[in-house]
């Protein structure tokens, strides 16, 4: 695998070639640029994007002595542009914020910056991650379909090999959608697990930091950077799936809609199987009748703590306000105080009881999405299966490996108790390795070489 | 009162004589710098003050046609120095951040910059208001003695007339502790009800914007342009006195420490008398048991969320790191992500209780602090009577009035339900008026004009 260039490489393996002296930050920059300028008139992943500062971080990095190198020294990551980095615009998909420079790293920037990350640039979001309506970016598998969002430059970028690892965020479901959409590992962690300064606020209470990679090794060396750790490590080598036990929960978000697309049935019946095949028990679980509504309750938490973020921009630029967010301000959707301090009261009540039931085993499994992405980029898509989890703060990755009927890839989530992310990851580890080629046959191959697996568990 | 230079007006009074042409922000402007440079050398408010920059906002001001000045047209407003501004250094009494400039207002300077606050300059704070270690700000009363923290130039600045307004943000007791010290009028609203974007993190739960003025009217104003509302308004006129039932509440922190100070117990008894002798019904209360300790655990959260805020800093320059904050990034107080859920789940679970207990009161009197000023400016005194409230989320106004034998100013706080804040309010102004004048004769003077009443009710 050393043989392909860097960009196909995931981070682990990267820096692993690095500190072995077998390849320089430089030319992993260069191979990241190569597969930038190849495909971006396609992909359109990038807000932002400055070959010369890439190189000259680049040559930075290189510069540094051996025993000052940190954790990620060597590792490609792009940045969400609605999160402030200090040498680069963070123009929030906003014609307000057109050329604005923040002057300042935002914390999850700051820290893999200080780890040695090669920070390649500004991805695209929808305005403020905090609407629906599609940027540019399209699907890394199908450029016709929409990454998803509002993490959608993140997604698509990692999952069309032009960075190893990105920054996304999730209000509802931001990370978890485009790493279902564009076949890569996406990690929502605990909330609060990641400090969050100098990322756009659209809520208090949901708003996370995500974490997208192709491998959950990568995953878990970002945790362990942001210094993500749990009461109590987990085993290692980790736990075999033989020993294991998942609760396959539906959600009351099964039946909404239009119903299950057959991709998720499919995906939802395979992933069992696979697991039952590695000697794991698998459950069907209902959650009590409590838990339902999470996901029209969410929205209106965050239209209810949208009213107060977005008022300088209302009460200066209006006119240059997307409509939703000028809909939050007016309280249009007339959410009353009451109502927002019965959400906030509600969802604390359910976090604990939550955490009591995904306690009882290793992992909750649940849909990360309702079905592929969508054909057209003017919507961002579906984030019903998501909200739940957001809401009641555990960490959520959602693990690629399916496929639909039309060859697009499609992911399920893993979830934990709040603050077992790193045990969370290490069984995530185990699960790939079963899950993330059962569908290899069917998954559209975006154009890279034969030899690069998509994700490598 | 309209023949005092600006700086010894309210800013509702101020902005009334701008609107009918008899003051121009210039003189306001001119007005507080005089202040400033008489008064600098001894309080040491502010961190940052640019007189060139000041007139030519004033001037800016004063060309913006009638029909387009906003509600706050000529108030004066000073930001504490960890609140982002996008025309000054934003430092946070940090050697890291030194001449920092992040390029953008954050969203309480935007809303109030835009509705036309003449922004004055930037006031000391605590290493990111997130220490107890006193900065060079004086108090306004007497400069042998700390103006508590962190909003300690806020605080200062009000009190001493060189500013009207100016925002603190509190996370344990850095609003209202300054408010009491400095006598002056302080709002910690309900949490979430402003947004905090632009305001350096320490604890995602408990952080608040506070507000400071010399008037509840001009409390009422800034609250109106943020858009703090009630679900139901409160009436006009405000309910009278003689028709209010306040509940006394002595917290389990009355007894702590050293217990309470001569001059709590003396402002205790006499708040109580002046309210019963203008008709009110006053109660004494204990809250329940569950109430207690929520002074520790606060202190316990807040350096559990302070372990991934201060992180990049902790990475790069660990040396210009406030030993409190390093040890909150090393968790050297050994708080477990059980110990940390536990305190989320509980304090969630009583905010509900608060409400309903303080519903049942016209509002909640309790100490804003143990007693007066600290002599000497190292550490900015004792939060612990402002725990349980900020960390119930419940909004507080310190209401000031009283003296200490030495002359100082306390204060008493008035607590209402989560989004009572409007309500809040109009209590707080008929309280104000019988309170306001109470220790008139002990409290010592701040240089100033006689007829200046340092505040109006």
């Amino acid at each position: 695998m050393s043989s392909l260039p860097a960009n196909y490489l995931t981070a682990t393996e990267t820096i692993a070639l690095v500190r072995s002296g077998k390849l320089t930050v430089t030319q992993i920059a260069e191979a990241h640029l190569a597969r930038y300028d190849e495909r971006d008139p396609t992909i359109h992943a990038w807000a932002y994007m400055d070959r010369e500062r890439v190189l000259s971080e680049a040559k930075r990095l290189d510069a540094i002595p051996e025993a000052e190198r940190g954790p990620l020294h060597g590792a490609v990551l792009g940045v969400k542009d609605m999160i402030n980095t200090k040498d680069m615009p963070t123009e929030h998909n906003s014609p307000i914020y057109k050329d604005h420079r923040p002057n300042v790293d935002a914390v999850p920037v700051g820290v893999c910056r200080a780890a040695g990350a090669l920070i390649f640039g500004k991805t695209h979001t929808t305005q403020f991650a905090a609407t629906t309506t599609g940027p540019p970016a399209r699907n890394a598998f199908d450029p016709e379909r929409t990454p998803g969002g509002s993490s959608s430059g993140s997604g698509a970028a990692v999952g069309d090999w032009q960075c190893q690892l990105a920054f996304g965020t999730q209000t509802v479901g931001s990370t978890v959608r485009p790493g279902s959409y564009n076949g890569i590992f996406a990690l929502k962690p605990t909330w609060g697990a990641i400090g969050r300064e100098g990322l756009k606020v659209l809520s208090v209470t949901l708003d996370t930091l995500g974490l997208y990679a192709r491998s959950v090794a990568d995953l878990q060396l970002l945790a362990e950077v942001f210094q993500v750790v749990d009461d109590t490590p987990p085993p290692s080598p980790p736990k075999p799936l033989s020993s294991c036990t998942f609760a396959y929960v539906k959600t009351d978000q099964w039946q909404a809609g239009s119903g299950p697309s057959p991709e998720l049935e499919r995906a939802w019946a395979k992933s069992k199987e696979l697991l039952i095949a590695a000697g794991a028990t698998v459950k069907d679980v209902e959650l009590p009748a409590e838990f339902n509504d999470v996901m029209p309750r969410t929205v209106r938490l965050m239209a209810s703590e949208g009213r107060v973020n977005f008022l300088p921009e209302y009460m200066v630029s209006k006119d240059k306000l997307d409509p939703l967010l000028i809909s939050h301000v007016e309280n249009q959707t007339k959410i009353s105080r009451r109502e927002q301090l019965d959400i906030y009261d509600a969802m604390a009540a359910l976090r604990p009881k939550l955490d009591a039931i995904a306690g009882q085993y290793d992992a909750i499994v649940t849909p990360s999405v309702p079905g592929e992405a969508w054909v057209g980029i003017e919507r961002t898509g579906d984030a019903r299966f998501c909200a739940l989890w957001t809401s009641l703060h555990v960490p959520c990755i959602n693990i690629p490996g399916f496929a639909s009927e039309s060859g697009m890839p499609i992911g399920l989530t893993l979830v934990a108790p709040r603050y077992e992310d790193v045990r969370l990851l290490s069984v995530a580890s185990e699960v790939a390795k079963v899950w993330i080629n059962a569908d290899e046959g069917l998954l559209r191959k975006t154009p890279a070489p034969e030899e690069a697996s998509h994700n490598s568990a």
